[in-house]
């Protein structure tokens, strides 16, 4: 009985296992492609299907071998008699992501998306439609104002350039003054990052117009900033000293104290940044906590990348030894991560969270669901983490 | 002793002539190339050595042909052993020109470059620095801002992006109002090319700075703008009709007075526009001259492509009739071109400043030496036409 059992289960299973495969070589695309939202004006590629599947496609008559270069794979075009190669990815996770044509050999973007700065190039993306996306969404709700100032650091000699969101009620009551949120790009981005991949101002603007979040001002700056002399002197194989913390401290927020209409008290600043942001902004906010009162870390912390048990004693000079002293100061310290994050992210996350635990810091821990080390994620952050602050 | 001098001058001629073959066929390329002003950040390619020559390079091992396309003229690049594409352009005018890359048929834009739109498409663009740059220079003055605005455009029933440049001064007095310059971008082009290429803020904050010009507001929008019912009416071989007169009339100028501290009456009101745009903006001018006083038309008129001469009785309806009521209410009417612009440029601003001679209706006209139907002729127009406005 128990052998026919077994073999009726093997016969099942093998069916299964031929089944799958079969069906796999058999996999229909779905035939419900539509332009990407995020495509240069009148372009018809590249188009995303209900699978989530990214489509592309590029008249390239003499080239040998294009490519669709999406979420580390490269899936190899189809040539038609016109000499325009089309082909489509697996299915993507849901949200932004970044992706490259490759035209034998070469890397470029494609000519029918929109840019943007990441991955340390200006180059393609696409938009995945989320099923949550309303609340980032283009609505009719009073808009606030993204606004480029530049201007010359002192500190690194170069000029930089900063993006500020003014809340929609901003330009109606010339006396108002309003909190600040400093917000943070990741590695390879820069200040650009918040407000065209991470939609920082119409989430605002709909948390703002449901009244779920306080009308505030967020400065978005590059986390990239060295000083002449660390730069000639850096090590060959390492970065420079960064320099962002003293820009950020003594030349960033005076000029936006002077130049917009904020309340200049640590209760109304808040920082936050995602992935290398968060390091950054963990590591300024526990140096200045006259400066900031609240903390956003989204996909990162400042134990990056180990995931050891964190020793508050020598962790950032033992800035987190006294949690009862912080839980008076800190009034949100909060941390976000995608469910779908890859190693060292749930690991380095997770020992910090521990040892908050262990000196009874408070925090919020939020979880994007099946979401990576990518733009979904932090926008759900941005949106969960906005919504508490300055209350 | 006639025929020894010819004999001598003809020979004179062939060594001329052969001596031409030479220098051509053996004709250096200039090796001083640097990285353009406008690549990515820390990308070495593409370059312009001191004759204006633009040098790209690419990998691209599996290439069978690699162009550079740029000015109209493809230039076949060469490949070395390691698979990377390098070549050069013939010199180029001086300032901003628009390219593309073109891998085995293939056009793409050059990963190396930041990207602009302009030509119908986000693509690469390159500056050869112009003799007289400093006029657009980043420099230690006082910076305004460029605002993006988002709205929803119940005529043509779409959302769309406004670009709204302060002066520096506008954050320090909440009480002062200042003038507005309504300035609009040419065929294939939108609302980012004043600011990206043309660097409207940048001459704005320098001519202030200097005290040549008055502090004013720009105003930089979408020169495309349908109804619905056009859209689906338009003729298949043409364009639909233009609601644009209509958006900038009775929800641009009413958003811009409600939202900015603007001066509201026509005399502090003035218009320009480059190519399409000054077209564009001389009829909206002409038709609503209680709306604004001065106009600027760079390298554009509306009797475009014509270069007949200008019966006053029919052009735009008659609304250049009385020479002497206009040259009443208009404070500055102002016409540029580059003097190497094609046909029918020329040719059609001349017989439009032909028709303003016979009305008797003064105006400024300007030609910016050494260039085409580009963005550093219009650059020096916006130049000398913001230092004559609102004085």
């Amino acid at each position: 009985m128990t052998s026919k059992i077994n073999h009726r289960y093997i016969l099942f299973l093998i069916g299964f296992m031929l089944t799958g495969v079969i069906c796999f070589a058999q996999s229909e695309v779905v035939e419900d492609f539509k332009p990407s939202s995020v495509n240069q004006p009148g372009k018809q590629f590249p188009q995303v299907n209900s699978e989530r599947r990214v489509r592309v496609s590029i008249a390239a008559p003499e080239a040998n071998l294009v490519q669709l270069d999406i979420g580390g794979v490269k899936y190899d075009l189809t040539k038609d008699n016109n000499g325009v190669w089309t082909g489509e990815s697996a299915p993507q996770d849901e949200g932004f992501h970044y992706y490259q044509l490759n035209i034998d050999g070469a890397s470029v973007p494609d000519p029918g998306s929109k840019y943007f700065y990441g991955a340390g190039r200006w180059g393609s993306g696409i938009e995945i439609p989320a099923h949550d996306r309303e609340f980032y969404a283009l609505k009719d709700v009073p808009h606030g104002l993204v606004s480029e100032r530049v201007y010359f650091s002192k500190i690194t000699q170069v000029w930089r350039q900063c993006l500020v969101y003014t809340p929609p009620c901003y330009e109606n009551d010339n006396a108002k003054r309003y909190p600040v949120l400093y917000l943070q790009h990741g590695s390879f981005e820069d200040e650009t990052g918040w407000s065209a991949q991470g939609h920082a101002s119409l989430i605002l603007d709909n948390l703002i117009a449901e009244k779920k979040a306080v009308p505030m001002i967020i400065v978005m700056d590059n986390g990239y900033a060295y000083k002449p002399q660390n730069l000639e002197n850096a090590d060959r194989r390492g970065r420079p000293a960064s320099a962002f913390e003293e820009v950020m401290i003594t030349e960033i927020i005076p000029m936006i104290d002077t130049e917009f209409r904020t309340l200049k008290d640590r209760e109304h600043r808040a920082i936050a940044g995602l992935s290398m942001g968060a390091n950054q902004t963990m590591r300024i906010i526990m140096n200045n906590l006259d400066v900031f009162a609240s903390y956003g870390g989204f996909s990162g912390t400042s134990n990056y990348p180990s995931a050891d048990d964190i020793d508050v004693n020598t962790f950032l000079g033992g800035k987190f030894k006294d949690g009862e002293a912080l839980s008076k100061q800190i009034k949100v310290f909060w941390l976000g991560l995608g469910t779908k994050e890859p190693d060292p992210f749930p690991g380095s996350v997770g020992a910090f969270r521990n040892m908050l635990d262990n000196i009874g810091l408070d925090h919020v821990y939020y979880e994007s669901p099946g979401t990576a080390h990518e733009w979904l994620t932090w926008r759900r952050s941005l949106k969960e983490y906005a919504a508490l602050l300055f209350k």
